[in-house]
């Protein structure tokens, strides 16, 4: 637990939350600032600050409730897809620094975007990206 | 297996693909336009639409699998962070019909953005949203 969380809290109870999933682990809210509506997290009840940090028998659990959730989701809103998404750190968009899911409900013509601009690998470089990551894995 | 899927050709290696991790059931490959460099892509070899279509035992290792890649992606690339993003569905961004999970490598001020624009709830509206996720998880 980390005493400043604010996902800490809401899983203690000491702060108010909407619920939609709760077991010993895991913990399912709706987002008070929704991209689209229904926008739902998927979180660990234990802190843990990003994907990288969760112990395995969380992420099994926390993988097996999103499911879960995301089925729930759709169906609830009537949503054609979602995006499930987790930011990891700062940089990457993560406001709170308790790992948790996005489960972001969407449909066609909904106006959610992101800017997918993609890059070109220069010669060599895709091979070389792959190269440091397959060591990486070692 | 899908006879069309691009991904099932790239599993049972009738399409090149810079492989960084293969087991049994997971393949790990960059993607060839890449959001940041070190883009890569978690996959089940056996074809599967959606995150909700994904049969648990396999859930349970591509997340796994998910969580040793993005650690060594991060640690080849040096980044600072990174967002873990599996897109469903066309309306979401999904380009290619395989459930795949996107770890994209972030730093500060790289320039990667997404258009995150709060909805604001109407009254009563985030309680109606909560109860009609938590019916559709009876």
């Amino acid at each position: 637990m980390s005493l400043d969380c604010v996902f800490c809290k809401i899983a203690k109870g000491e702060l108010p939350s909407q619920k939609v999933y709760e077991n010993e682990m895991v913990l399912a809210i709706l987002d008070i600032n929704p991209i689209a509506f229904g926008h739902t997290l998927v979180l660990p009840k234990s802190h843990a600050e990003t994907f990288n940090d969760l112990r395995p028998d969380i992420l099994g659990e926390l993988v097996v409730r999103a499911q879960q959730v995301a089925r729930a989701v759709v169906r609830a809103t009537g949503a054609q897809g979602f995006n499930l998404l987790m930011n990891n750190g700062r940089c990457s968009g993560q406001a709170i620094d308790h790992a948790h899911w996005h489960v972001i409900p969407r449909k066609a013509e909904d106006g959610v975007k992101y800017n997918w601009a993609p890059r070109k690998y220069g010669e060599g470089e895709l091979q070389k990206h792959a190269d440091a990551i397959r060591e990486a894995l070692k």
